[in-house]
């Protein structure tokens, strides 16, 4: 007999929510208003660039955890920086600009999927922001999650094998009773090794226009939809 | 100028949920089945009657972190044992039963007046309770949450200061910028000592009919309310 799967957890930056446009936004906002003149999806994009290398000293051990938050403050004035903006912000104006990763907006699909999801599985997001920035994006674009899960739970960031697992431990569910949903082929590889399901749904456009990766599942994943509307008729048939 | 708070937290078993009942209908319904005739309110009271100790060694560091849910399910066991029935219910059924935790009703006011903070503050629950227990709980019972912190988050169990204070830290905040919101003056007490505000709701039926603890602020809260509609119309104003 089949495990039957009770919770869905969520992959959130590109999966649920549009980081890019989000952002860009946010920083088109505050240049504008200092007659800065750059591509804010540039600026996105570099700021973003530094999200791996970041981490990447965590998950070999060589920082201890600090919550996504702390990251993008720093990976802020790298960026800055780079763009040659560094005198350009306030200590403040930096705070305010970091809050542009607590108002990303949902995709279209998201809200209606995942309240339709959440009527028969518990739904969590299993992301490497924080409790307190996976709360307010959560009140920013009305994303209902039961719980949230993820980083700050575990102590570590995905691909962390903790991380997949701390999450289906918190539920008091084996990992098998637990599907990662992710726009990230690799996301969802590190999920099945540690004995989730997966569902695949592509963001063509997370990285722009001119996008390479993660167009389509690169494995056999147990699901693949269109998107989290189309998950939600696919789980809910 | 007053500091803003920016989240409430809320004890649950009691303050929004009523546990006794909730207890109570199940017992009585597995036990109506096999023709034991026990006064079910009695069984829910002697159940959460070892509640306390049973944190107790965990709190003084006699025992590590567990989970309530394991707490309650070796508390169980004890509580057949006192009412002489422990050849009664096989390991899954006492599992099953266990899970009358999951199943308590909210007090009528509790729903209406988490959506109406919700709209201003981030809610969520700071109980003893698992993520996995609040997270069904909350299904359960619609309790709409936007995140679940309390014991799990902390690895600790109320009044420990952690508890208070890793909640405060999940959301980013200071402590002074989270309220507690309880039935029970005891858990106001702790989380003041750790500088977070405090409402008081009575809530004069949680133990019975013949409670005769926790019918009044014991202490100058920052806020008194009736009940979670009446703190809502009170802090929303």
């Amino acid at each position: 007999m089949p495990v039957m799967v009770k919770a869905l957890i969520f992959d959130v930056f590109g999966t649920v929510v549009d980081w890019r446009g989000g952002v860009a936004r946010e920083v088109s906002a505050i240049f504008a208003d200092r007659g800065v003149a750059l591509d804010p999806a540039a600026f996105a994009d570099a700021w973003r660039g530094r999200y791996d290398p970041a981490m990447a000293a965590i998950r070999v051990g060589r920082r201890g955890y600090q919550p996504l938050d702390l990251l993008h403050r720093e990976n802020l004035d790298a960026t800055l920086a780079e763009f040659g903006l560094s005198d350009l912000l306030t200590e403040d104006q930096r705070a305010g600009l970091n809050r542009a990763w607590e108002k990303l907006p949902p995709w279209p699909d998201a809200c209606p999927g995942l309240m339709a999801l959440k009527t028969r599985y518990i739904v969590a997001p299993c992301s490497n922001g924080s409790i307190a920035l996976m709360t307010r994006l959560a009140k920013y674009g009305g994303l209902p999650w039961d719980a949230i899960l993820g980083a700050d739970i575990a102590q570590a960031y995905k691909p962390d094998p903790k991380v997949y697992l701390a999450a289906a431990a918190a539920l008091a569910l084996d990992p098998e009773e637990v599907m990662m949903v992710a726009a990230h082929n690799s996301d969802l590889a590190a999920a099945r090794a540690q004995g989730l399901k997966t569902a695949f749904l592509p963001r063509p456009l997370e990285h722009g226009p001119g996008q390479t990766r993660d167009l389509e599942p690169a494995d056999a994943w147990d699901v693949v939809a269109r998107d989290l509307e189309d998950l939600a008729a696919t789980l809910t048939a």
